[in-house]
């Protein structure tokens, strides 16, 4: 399944103001892009370095005045997202080296706070992929999703009590809840086809059976068209910009995504 | 300067259950170990992987009934702790990329939240090492320091409101204050020669010139025989064990450090 | 400066072979790219993953029948490419880890047999980037460049005894000079404007003072417009394409690379 | 199985000397270290980096004078080097990212000039295990192993033209016909219980099934007691030691290898 995507970010900046992006689509076994656009205007020098999660990342400063970046690609997906149910729980042991720091607590995801609460929550599930659909039905059913309702990542724990939050702040919830049982889980940030309203978006993935499953909670059902820009452990590694000094004003920002022809053949 | 080292734990296991463990000093430019032991009592397969600090983690399945570690080095570490007063605060643009995730949030470590605190505490200071020294002297003035006092981390938000805590809650505090103003700032677990009461110890290290630092507010003066064994974003990266399953029950714990003549003059 | 690169590759495949690619051009500190187009003919799954070198690489098997590639990139690169008449050799001692496996010996350079050449070639040059000067103007004097006069890479013995070659195999043989006086030194395969005849290049970079230096025997001058695709030890390590299985008939092959505006102001 | 191995090497050194050295065995799922020690007389300033292959390296300066060194470890490694007759090719579409490196030709492994041979040599064999076991066969059968008869690896082609080598080269010359049958194949430095005459040992690993298997055309049967040091492309890889500048005197070279008790119940 082809898409195009866009994220066009505008600024007001008031004096020199470092930046790291996370802009562009992964490359990886699942997810291949064809073009790719990468703009600055004005321009100026910009360097990209791979984070530890693999996430491309761009260093640049912005100059004083209206700076402006588009980042636009046409990006292959799988035509059906995975689902498993049924696939087990991998015992710590035998999960692989690389998915283990999934497992730990991170800055949004107390998970050392969840394991009664998630215990609570899968009772009755087959351990493993079911019990992360549990965790995914019950943070639908309990959890109001409200876009736009907040401008900083919340965390599980403050998720919790505030029963509300962007698709953000409900990965963080579930993320601290598979962790607490040590089903290794972490965060996604990208591009939904077809989200309402149309923005970034974030979701989470976890680890079981041999590999990773994607979630989401604020969709009423399994959708497609998930392109993924980046993993982490939760927002504070995803950002898709992260911004030093004087905050700065952000004063558009626009998201595209539309299903497109195989390129090759068009 | 020439250290032996000991950790030893022992544990009641009730259940098979697996662990990671951080327990092997590092080996890198300031640090060489001419010696090493680690053993197992029982002996149970053992598998050593390295994390994406760098640091060495052993994962293992601890089987039912009593089970000991004693991870023993001799260690050569620096004789002095460099300082570096009116060493240059490096601006993000400058920093080299493998330092940029130690700007960011992280679990016990919610910079986010402590700007305007940091800006006050450095009010007057020279950018860079000055700004780090003020708030290590800040922390040793401000939060008491009461070894053994906690036995889950505390994140700096909350060591904040209580005025207490052990090494790493202190560090936390220090990590969070130093990232909050754009300097990068990591979590160290590892030795302190004379430390009192002895125990595996906690410091922070601030990245400022061109290298990291040493900090620590638990000590009323800059020690010397610092043995690191882990780097990380935070306590939640370099506990000395995670263990998954059901909590086990630690019964002895003894750490032992004690100055050696250089072994190979021995 | 700007430039806008294309390779188009053409096979006509008997039985699906596997291929891996290394098509796009690096981004890194000195190369920024702002569009990039990866266009497969028929379109097939692709992977992509980043080698030792961080070099991205691309998986595939090609069906069947005629099939084609193309990669174009909008590339800006330095305006002029650094020279450092002075820079001083750095002792082994004092080179970064990640630079000393380019001090070792690799399949296309022998570095273990030209240490006496490579002292009599460099003879009363300051050591470090003019002993490199030395020994790119002695290969220009010395061997001659043939572009399109060899299939298959030659080493530097082989190169040594032929005293003629194309751009791989010049490279070959100042790789092998510069490591045999410890002077670390890897192969770059990339595009260079006004490249005459036009094609993919080769040429090759040596570490001294601080960083890495472009040297290139086969331009009576140095030139700028050099993009780089790929690093690694040789031509063993940077081909553009390796196919694995039966032979396949490359029927086309056409490379392009023009001067064009900062695409931000266009 | 628990072995005590040791290598102790001394040296006349003229003037201060470079080392790059691989002397500790590795920790991985397949062997754990449970003590070591390394012992550098006079004491020097050393460094450790893992290098891309995952081997642990050493880095110091010989000062002028007798210098001298010494490794030694208690290692566990499987009670029985596994065996896979009938495991099968693994298309190279299939093969993990990080396995790819080893399908290359390298500094004395030409694999690229091999296909030929090595087809002939497997003609009739099961595809995968059972074809490196008849390349193991005939390098046993056809290339004479003269322990200690060459100073300086040998290439594949030139051990195939001489018709004899030492461990390192019948080495070369198996892992040069693996891959060029699209099988691939690593050295791996190391000791061997039991080996007449006991010295640092050279064998092969290939990569068929889901794993790599451990294959030594110099035992005439498959010997346990394999312990891995280093693993490489090939002999320039994995050299024990790295010298650089003026050649350096080795006087002594002693390598041992004692079956112990597990520490642990000692």
């Amino acid at each position: 399944m082809w898409f195009t995507t866009s994220c066009d970010l505008s600024f007001d900046i008031i004096e020199p103001t470092p930046f790291m992006l996370m802009l562009r689509p992964r490359r990886g076994p699942q997810q291949w892009v064809a073009r790719e656009e990468y703009r600055l205007l004005p321009s100026v020098p910009v360097a990209e370095f791979t984070d530890g999660y693999g996430n491309y990342c761009q260093r640049l400063v912005a100059p004083p005045g209206p700076f402006s970046i588009r980042a636009a690609a046409e990006v292959m997906v799988p035509d059906v997202v995975a689902i498993a149910p049924g696939a087990p729980f991998v015992p710590v042991q035998n999960l692989p080296d690389q998915v283990l720091s999934f497992l730990l607590p991170s800055r949004y995801c107390e998970s050392d706070r969840f394991f009664t609460m998630a215990s609570e929550i899968t009772a009755g599930h087959l351990l493993g992929y079911d019990q992360v659909a549990a965790i995914e039905d019950w943070l639908r059913n309990t959890i109001r999703y409200l876009p736009g309702s907040s401008e900083y990542p919340e965390s599980a724990v403050e998720v919790n009590q505030r029963q509300s939050g962007v698709c953000r702040d409900l990965s963080h919830l579930g993320i601290a809840l598979c962790r607490s049982l040590s089903i290794p889980a972490r965060m996604v940030v990208g591009y939904l086809y077809n989200l309402q309203p149309m923005d970034m978006h974030a979701w989470f993935e976890a680890y079981v059976g041999d590999r990773w499953y994607t979630f989401d909670a604020t969709q009423s059902k399994r959708e497609d068209g998930y392109i993924v820009v980046g993993y982490g452990r939760d927002a504070a590694d995803v950002a898709i910009f992260n911004q030093f000094g004087l905050p700065v004003n952000q004063s558009v920002h626009t998201i595209r995504v539309e299903r497109c022809d195989n390129p090759s053949t068009a």
